[in-house]
């Protein structure tokens, strides 16, 4: 996984996500280099990274301007911008022109969660997978509710994670926020 | 529980102590209002104050005299000074000259843990207890090993809170650092 | 604090709410010995006992039978039973034959959470408080939202605790489930 | 990754390590398909599998032939045995004999741990990773000492996972226990 420090960073804009919920993104979205991944509310480009170093097909949305230019950034400084389309713009308009897709990753969704699980569900292959990190509770309550509603498998993963800081002392463990990862699988 | 924000704090002094953190310590101290506690390594005074609204005989010592003077002041704050004698000393010197007690604390050790907890199990009253907070690994297991040794009943918690903050997209869960701590029981 | 080994217990019957949780919840009522507490879905009795210590007044229900006979089994062990009126039926009805409280405890609503809350607000008295424990992320929000909306002062807590087994080789740390404790104050 | 129940189990053999600690250690290992791993302590086989999925160079170790077994059965029901040579032996022996490495596991120690991280980093490549994890707050502690020692650069992971159960109520959140995660880097 790229570190955490090794992302270019911007106070405006949120993210990256951290090592450990990127690599739990990961891991959970199954991804083939053959598959195709939608990005949400791209950030900082933490995910966005991540997705393009294991496959080529990668949309990555913000309606943001200063978080497409960021992520921009941060494709570039690890070689990765040819592997990712960025859009400006508004997910609920742009879905629409995407192509059919593996892997739909959203991480902000600004307070259309429901509409965007929809809409990406239309668009999702079969086996694929939406994927929804959340730090406020209701957005993980209204992630489940959603995807049960399309009869998705749906998984709940809480993960708190905490950093070792090894000061002369000792070590000192060092918590992150909590992150409530959620998965639906669409069945075949 | 004393609210975290209403201590007078000092960024030089570490602490208080967090209210839930505060609330475990005090449960585990089984204390009476009969009971004598010593507070070692007192900082902003969190524990001290707590200890002294549930009992009139509290020692706090501290070596930093910036520490003494803010607990003073926190003591002053909340009605409880004349319940606390403050210590501005160390804790290997001045533990001699304490009465016998019911409750030791120990939330700073300065690496003397172990003779520490030697000295104070050797003042602490019958079915006394002996807790130490820890926030580094090895502070964690140097009291566990120590309070073994005397052959004490140990306990061993280790809380991880976070605390909502309700904005106004929803409710963020943000985390507190966990906190150890660890209770050694004087068997009878 | 009470022992969770130290109550009663039947397979058929949920809790004892554990230490930690119960030590916390505790903490948050603020409860003095005058106060009068009602706690709705009492299950095996840990909080109805703790409460039970600390002030004369309690009203425990639950529509369980087997709860309230296991609740009263625990009082009684422990010394508690004249201080605690229990009632077995539904909360729904059984609040309105209740006196003004200081504190609602809710640790099972049977899907009548929003209705309980309501119901107790009207009953609560100025500066009392609305505790609520959940296991479940729907729970946990749904005690916020109504919360929210008798403009209560929330407070929203996540405990995950772990405590150590102490065993040859070391210190295994084992995990409790995650409860959200969400608490609401009735303002002046 | 390899669903946990995926995996053949045996109540005598511990693992298969957890889904998401999988996940966390494979992201840390950084293992390119040339690397050489050492797997140390495969109990079910649940890293060593995952090794396997992603290098065709995994030596795996357990002095309890059972977990051999296990290991054995779990590779061939997941088309991965080619790719793995099972020992079953004592770590402190049969280190010598295989060939330097990229990726040294450990998951268990036997008592043994600063002698296998000794005898395994002299046959660490450079830029090669050790990697620990300790369900016991004496092991965490053990490995990062010893790492340190050998100057390596120490990462210190707490992972405490939960995972929702959707029950008709809701979505219940049930702890994993937590698992410490230590990397030593070589540095060059």
């Amino acid at each position: 996984m790229i570190r955490d420090r090794d992302f270019i960073k911007n106070s405006t804009v949120p993210g990256p996500t951290k090592e450990e919920i990127r690599c739990l993104v990961l891991c959970k979205s199954e991804l083939t280099s053959q598959d195709i991944v939608v990005d949400i509310g791209c950030g900082t480009g933490g995910l966005t990274l991540e997705f393009a170093k294991r496959t080529s097909k990668v949309y990555s949305l913000d309606r943001n301007p200063e978080a497409i230019n960021l992520t921009s950034k941060n494709l570039e400084k690890h070689g990765l911008k040819n592997r990712v389309q960025l859009i400006c713009g508004d997910a609920k308009d742009e879905m629409d022109k995407l192509p059919d897709f593996n892997v739909l990753m959203i991480g902000g969704s600004g307070g259309d969660l429901p509409f965007l699980i929809e809409k990406g569900f239309s668009k999702l292959k079969k086996s694929g997978r939406i994927i929804i990190t959340a730090i406020l509770l209701e957005t993980a309550l209204e992630a489940i509710e959603t995807l049960k509603k399309f009869d998705m498998d749906v998984e709940v993963i809480n993960a708190a994670i905490s950093r070792g800081k090894i000061i002369e002392r000792g070590t000192m463990m060092l918590s992150e926020n909590p992150i409530t990862i959620i998965v639906g699988l669409k069945r075949n």
